[in-house]
């Protein structure tokens, strides 16, 4: 392995980002991991888990405030995630990882130091209403260093690292943090060491040419191809921010990302591949 | 490292059971993790979270049902124990450790498929009003084996573990498992890398001659020594399987167990040796 890494062919590695819709029900979790677990090579998966955080957080009685899709994380709601996300979510998918052979190690960015982030200062939000407001999120982190080294000797030993969105800030406080970020800047560190794929699991087959056709996916799209998609309204709405992060992802690292099903992540070619 | 192991020479590591008593009080856990920083090189950490537990169950409105100190675990209080153990207790200890610059990664016994349980069979259990009666404790752990081989590698490069008292079946369900077992199993397994020293955290002060003294501590007990002391009724009660248990984990490998206060985990020498 280490002679690979330093002859300088890295050896493929998938990282697959999936949202909370799929790892809280249990069927759709168990058709996901068995696909997971098919995927050729070295792999890593992040998942979220908002779903059951709010269903246990009202059953606890804590109350949740949303502002633009993004968590109010008081004190109290810390801990909900902290349980729900590195307790009960990510446990289960690495106990049923390794009923399926896959040798998986549930991690949050506190353990071993892999995601340093910061608290997220006080922000001048523009709400769903229009106005604008200075908003306090919390306990929510922006990352600032992925360190990668360790997890990537596990990862060469066959560990298929499982990451929940928390972060923590060096200074003792665990920092809920958005999944998609945390995949992407894991995805863009372990790049050093592995030529990686970055994968996010999505409710269509891909990114469509028709929002009306289902099958109208585009193949693929390079970064100089993605300003045109842009201007003609092809991408849109939330696609827009998810493909430019892509974009940065893949100039800092990442060999490519691919938007595709969640029930396609083991069909290679499916779905849609973002590239230099 | 690998070749000091090939040599014989086993580097000495610290293996800490903490109890819930300690970890889910905040100042009592800063104090006990200030310690535990202190200890001179490699080491880990076991803990318990049982009155946590209890009161998230109680919040949730999940009844808990105890046999003899053991918690009856239906799937609902599996849940609970995963969140609260895995979760909650685990990752504040594992950044709070970070935040001291101990390098902690928390695992479960799924997590690299560390210690492999199996479901704790219906056992007929005498109660505490005197009358004989099957309980099926549900999903309560009995340790099989611990795959200590990735951890020893992990540990050699400074990463601390912070293990916390669930085990898997590698069938794909979690098991709640007695705390001072894992130690026990773990500080074993260890032994064939290290030269192990599992430290029992006690309200005491250590074994006392005289339970009415706190400071009759006896420094050390041999195996020899022992069935004199259970005799003489100096050890007797939660002590003595305790003490029967850690002779066991020295008959299998561990170098010496040591039953000492919280307060003293960084004070060499304090508390009870208990050796060959």
């Amino acid at each position: 392995m280490s002679s690979e890494l330093k002859s300088g062919t890295k050896l493929p590695l998938t990282l697959v980002k999936v949202g909370g819709g799929i790892v809280e029900d249990e069927a759709s979790l168990a058709r996901l991991l068995d696909k997971f677990s098919h995927i050729d090579g070295l792999k890593a998966l992040v998942h979220g888990g908002g779903r059951s955080a709010t269903k246990i957080a009202e059953r606890l009685g804590i109350e949740q405030t949303m502002v633009s899709g993004r968590r109010i994380t008081d004190a109290e709601t810390l801990k909900v995630v902290t349980m729900v996300y590195a307790g009960l979510v990510n446990k289960n998918i690495v106990c049923q990882l390794q009923a399926r052979d896959v040798n998986a190690l549930g991690l949050t960015g506190a353990d071993m130091n892999v995601i340093q982030s910061h608290r997220r200062p006080v922000k001048r939000v523009k709400m769903d209403d229009g106005t604008t407001q200075d908003v306090d999120y919390g306990f929510v982190g922006d990352v600032d260093q992925v360190n990668a080294d360790l997890l990537a000797d596990l990862i060469a030993k066959g560990v298929v690292p499982v990451l929940s969105p928390i972060g923590h800030d060096c200074k003792g406080s665990l920092l809920n943090t958005n999944a998609d970020t945390i995949a992407a800047e894991t995805a863009i560190a372990l790049s050093r060491n592995f030529d990686v794929t970055l994968m996010y699991c999505f409710e269509k087959k891909g990114v469509l040419l028709n929002a009306d056709d289902d099958d109208s996916v585009i193949p693929s799209i390079t970064s100089a191809e993605f300003p045109q998609l842009v201007t003609d309204g092809v991408v849109s709405g939330g696609m827009l921010p998810k493909l430019e992060n892509s974009f940065d992802a893949i100039r800092r690292g990442v060999s490519q990302v691919v938007i595709t099903h969640a029930d396609n992540i083991d069909v290679p070619g499916a779905g849609t591949t973002l590239k230099e």
